[in-house]
């Protein structure tokens, strides 16, 4: 890895370009890498299509796996689709985000799977926003799959805004990108259906909050980000429930913020490296 | 339950003393009953037999499962003892704790398995201050627990500080009182053995500590209190086991001040009220 | 105040009511008492009107300064007026925690002096929901202090969600009742105006928001409740702004719901009791 | 600044080290850059004067205010003397990080201008590890400046550790090198003497404690870290100094350490870069 830092920072500095962050990770005694910079530079003089081939070709130099630019004012916004079920408090949250220009994204659809879920009145908020909504109904024996394949085609990432349904193996696998999921338990604990009240039933002090990257086993998936907050004695299955969301909805915008920042990489197969 | 708070602090104002603060828990739709009182009396008008009795007659009347009425400066302190293992930075803490006053226990000794701890610093310090240490390293076959049922016999709670070795169901029952062990994981998370290291595995953004009672299966005793800090993909195995040091003194601590304050009720079977 | 509990207690047993929680604090060295006690009970048993005198009799008795009753489901909810500025996201989230229940109140009116806020989105909500929308450009020569007074003749309280003009002493005199005001600094440092800035400029690592009662001397009056957030030497001002609005929010609402659950009480002139 | 850290990463590759972590700071709107690296390199291929000197060069072709370079197991301890006076709380925390080996200094002198404080046990703790121990009481007109800046004229930077005294910019010029002050409040509120007690008498929700360098100007200087606790009605004076204490400790602990790694840097005269 010898040098990388110093091509990468020399290619800027040849741009005329600032650099006004350099974040490094090496892993000890692995032969990884990870670094994200960010710098200000006139277009002018470095046009975008040759800054991508100058990173790439400083990718090819050193064999990176991967190489990502993003020019925040220039390039289009990352495009996501959200899937949702009966609960829709993330959804509200990220659509909020979105509206107030807090979340850096284009919103391509929303499709739940429940008829009670989202309300009228967001309904009509993604009517009045020009937002397609699809209600797709699953049943154990039709996970609507190929249709949501379908509908989340163009997407960047998809984001799972507390959606109550396993998506297989081969939907992952069609899909090829990166699926963002909220969890409502501080995950390895508290996997599977209904963690509030295995939380509670557990007599906890501390609940919690997951966002990760999907993976073929459910709730498992590299872990981007995580929460907590203290519940007593005096906290009912109804507290922690409302609390919890409070962190969903926190935990979940913080997550795709950060992926949106390219500060999130994927590491050593089930970790991640947040910058 | 009706009446039960009217009784008790009717029969502290009729000995003229002065409620400081009332703790009271009533689970929804349960028939239990959780209080805790704090009060200024003077010990000429209401002597400490009479309060004793004052207050079991009251618990008689409601059928309490469990009246405890302790008097700081006059009843004597809660007698400990503490078992370790290789690792003694608990075990430090706690010494440090008792030597400047601030954990209201008086240690009627100490037992560690493990030979290369404590060390000689700590055997010196023990014997400064006339505390016994004993020495009974374990094997697979024999866990001592004989000799230490018998070394323990007259205190009122045990402190696992770091004990590697599970207690057995027998030894329990022989005991019969509290045993208050820190796990070095956030439970229900990371049971069983090395925990900073399945965390560490498993890319967590968060570790913790967990401080409950001892039961006959292994780490799922009622939780008394938990910690977090905060971790990252810079953190190393090291670094988890370093915070999670810190984590664990600062949790055991806490939980043996709450136990000694009377603030520490069990609930539900595998649940605690921590006042 | 011997006996105060007991009274209270057995005022409420003798009504076949359960008390589910008592919060009681007596401070040192004081003539002094606060409580707080919440019960469940059958209003067949308990009219609503003996229950006020029931409490009135035992407040007379130990020479009560002040003594509240709120049952929520049955009492009308505590009436708000909020006066906003040129910033409206402390009155947009008073809004939404009024919209989806959170936060237990009707709101009169809302009142600003600046026309560029609250936005025509805004304003339709408002409109939709029935809520009048007074604007009352303010002058150094007139603050419209009359015509305020006027408008909120008929509330509970007052919440200042960043209104960014100073009530005079005589308007507060007018009043005469509680105003709730969110200070976008953790005071007592940063009074006046622009606090970010002069945390910005100061250098501190941890930024704040308070919210506390309105007194004549400006943003002095009694704190209910404060937060933080870490801040470093890469936050500019914009980003100390954007971190403050979030304190504020979350610390304006979390004062509001305190307040109308009668968990505030003043104490010893200048602090709150908060249970 | 263009090409600075091109130049650094560049000089450190062709050493043949691998850089491990690069913080950059670039203030907006400012000609000023902050930088720190840590690389592992093999010190039979670079020298440690090589090094020196190479960074110097780089330095000097970007008129570097200064740039200082630290290989931990090879360079000395930062030398330190600890100042304190009657409590002796953060003395003593300071003492107990050096001798576990998380704080990387040495001990030249410990002074107090107290008799009370440090205790006899610490008086033989410092005898025994051979730390020069000096009383040096202070009146209203002599300071003991003098002996005092010959007794540490060979450290590497001071810590006044709960240091009762106001240091004069005379001995501050003649020093000429770092000092670090915990103040036992959140500056810049409480500034000057019984911060707690200034906090206790506001009423204030949250109490804090700061670390700084040490300017002419009392309770002025930039600050280094802040750290802080919730506190209520329910705390006494007492429970406010003891929380404070606790603070001070950690917060005092974590600015020496960062020191140390060399993570401190002054920025805009008043401000801290705290990599």
């Amino acid at each position: 890895m010898v040098g990388i830092v110093a091509k990468l920072s020399e290619c800027i500095a040849l741009r005329d370009a600032n650099i006004h962050s350099v974040d490094v990770f090496v892993p000890e005694n692995k032969r990884a890498f990870y670094s994200r910079s960010e710098f200000v530079y006139d277009p002018a003089l470095w046009p975008r299509d040759v800054m991508e081939n100058d990173f790439k070709n400083i990718g090819k130099l050193f064999k990176a796996e991967r190489s990502v630019v993003r020019v925040p004012n220039l390039d289009p916004k990352y495009k996501i689709a959200i899937l949702a079920s009966n609960q829709d408090h993330c959804l509200v949250d990220v659509l909020h985000g979105w509206q107030d220009g807090r979340l850096p994204v284009d919103i391509n659809c929303v499709i739940s799977n429940h008829n009670r879920s989202p309300n009228t009145h967001i309904i009509r908020f993604l009517e009045r926003h020009g937002i397609p909504y699809h209600f797709l109904p699953t049943t154990s024996g039709n996970k609507r799959e190929e249709e949501i394949l379908n509908l989340v085609y163009d997407t960047d990432f998809l984001v799972l805004a507390r959606y109550m349904q396993i998506l297989s193996a081969s939907f992952l696998e069609g899909y090829g990108k990166n699926i963002i999921n909220i969890h409502h338990g501080l995950l390895p604990s508290f996997k599977g259906s209904n963690p509030a009240k295995q939380a509670y039933n557990t007599g906890v002090k501390l609940i919690g909050a997951t966002t990760h990257f999907v993976t073929p086993e459910l709730d498992a998936g590299p872990i981007i980000e995580q929460m907590v907050e203290r519940v007593s004695h005096r906290d009912t299955l109804e507290s922690f429930v409302q609390k919890s969301i409070n962190l969903e909805k926190q935990c979940l915008r913080k997550a795709i913020t950060s992926y949106c920042e390219l500060r999130v990489l994927l590491h050593e197969g089930n970790k991640t490296v947040v910058f």
